[in-house]
């Protein structure tokens, strides 16, 4: 088969690699496309290494049809059409995993788009339900609101009737997230947690964190009393100060959070709560994949610049034949 | 009534106050006895005023007859003899509090000495379960392991098949704990988390530590993959580094947690939980109260000095006649 390789000079090249095999609990599926991630550039980067025994290819996520099913596999059938959540391996004309990380793609929406949505979906999910224990009313600050996982996760505030307010890099990039249902928004640059304060004097119940070290102190400061500051990311760096004092009086929690190193049992119970509580509001339009722009696989260098550059709004779809 | 009121230079006097009156949800407690916790020590010198409309009175746990039920009390009856959890006002002749927080004593222990039992194990109840989600065979670190909490937390990780290791300040701290049923201990002056590594190559599970800052970095260095440090007091203060890489990598879970200013509908939570998981263990004399000395309410002075020196093992309970 075909897939990316990762040159000495860092070089997204489509050439040929070795096609899958699967166990006995896997499937294995012809991908119709995949989706960009910021964990997929740093892994090129070589930051950013695969679990253990996940492919070495890059690509936590792809839409495609069941091709081979292993012996043990019960839920998923050869044929299906899916979309799966991988801890590897996405960039390819094929891939392996857990049955239980494969669902049925969403009604209504095309095979090829469907593939943006298992990573960012199943983040939020378990982030913002697992993790965060998410209730209706709450409220929600999101960094970084106009990235795959900040349109993700506003429109699932809107679906469970909480309020979002996102930062983000440029004034288009909010305007976007407020069309898409956050009730604010504020500049990056411009002391956003000033006016995160005025917008939720008594502390916002959960973020959902990429930056990290940066923010680390002023997110601490605007969670409210028994808030929940989900860290997903490093973008502002690792190390900060930390205010014990407040973390206990405030009986704040702060979660660290990946799922790409989790087991195959926890995302399966994400991937089945996503097919389950979210996946039929696609149909109902409720919600949509937000896809900034749809590339061929051949063209993967210039969708990690567009990411690289932060210019989408939403995901990168890379199709592949 | 006669009630501990704080002198001027922070002495503890057994003078006349005034009777607490109960709301429609509320019991009124004719106290037996109570028992000193480091909050109330904390609480005299200025530095842990009392949630809002709780008595001013120290005392956050007690034990005795209920004397009266305002008109919506559903469970507990007049003459019951009950063990509570208070928000304040134990240290005196009568307290009350809504009934979620007083259960009946457990059987097998004398009402006295049922005072001591409410604080500690509802903190370690809902600190471990509520919050650390425990588990059997979960590896769990006590620090000030000989304490109150130390002592029923260890009794607790017995009863539902966790090892515990603990760290105090003496020998024959650590020996006593070990008795009690502590895997093994550490002296607080001696590299204990060395000993803690060697203990637990993997990490450990859960942390109750009420050391705060100048144990910070050590807890989140021997905590496992999705470990859970609970931050339950900061006697070794407030600020410390963090190193957000690691938090993330290992999603690990850093938890602010007291339970005085919680919800009557948590600490009735809890308290319910205690009565029904809990208590019967101690008719069956799988655990029991750790007490180390009881004392007459009138030398409330001596028992603050006592804790305050850190000499006790377990609980220091005051008789109230």
């Amino acid at each position: 088969m075909k897939a990316i390789i990762v040159s000495e000079n860092k070089e997204l090249i489509w050439a040929d690699s070795e096609k899958p095999e699967i166990s006995d609990n896997e499937v294995l599926i012809k991908i119709k496309a995949t989706a960009v991630n910021r964990a997929d550039v740093v892994q090129k980067k070589g930051f950013y290494p695969p679990p253990l025994g996940a492919s070495e290819i890059l690509g936590l996520e792809c839409s495609g049809i069941i091709e081979a099913i292993g012996k043990n596999v019960k839920k998923r059938k050869v044929g299906e059409q899916v979309c799966a959540l991988l801890a590897g391996g996405g960039y390819a004309q094929y891939a392996s995993c857990p049955e239980e990380q494969a669902i049925p793609a969403p009604e209504g929406i095309s095979l090829t788009n469907s593939a943006s949505l298992p990573e960012v979906f199943a983040t939020c999910w378990l982030n913002l339900f697992h993790e965060a224990n998410m209730k209706e009313n709450d409220i929600v600050l999101l960094h970084a609101g106009a990235s795959g996982i900040g349109t993700a996760a506003i429109q699932l505030c809107n679906l469970f009737n909480c309020k979002s307010f996102v930062t983000a890099s440029t004034h288009e990039k909010i305007s976007y997230c407020i069309k898409l249902g956050a009730e604010n928004g504020s500049l990056r640059s411009n002391k956003p947690f000033d006016d995160i304060k005025n917008w939720a004097p008594d502390g916002v119940d959960i973020i959902l964190d990429p930056v990290g070290g940066s923010y680390f102190q002023d997110n601490l400061n605007v969670l409210s009393i028994e808030g929940r500051l989900l860290l997903i990311g490093l973008m502002g760096g690792t190390k900060s100060e930390i205010n014990l004092g407040q973390v206990l009086m405030k009986r704040q929690k702060i979660i660290g959070s990946t799922i790409r190193a989790r087991s195959s049992i926890v995302k399966g119970k994400v991937m089945n709560d996503l097919l389950e509580k979210v996946w039929p509001h696609f149909k109902s339009k409720k919600i949509k994949p937000i896809i900034y722009k749809t590339m061929s696989i051949e063209n993967a260098n210039q969708a990690h610049e567009i990411m690289e550059k932060d210019e989408n709004i939403g995901k990168l779809v890379l199709k592949i034949n």
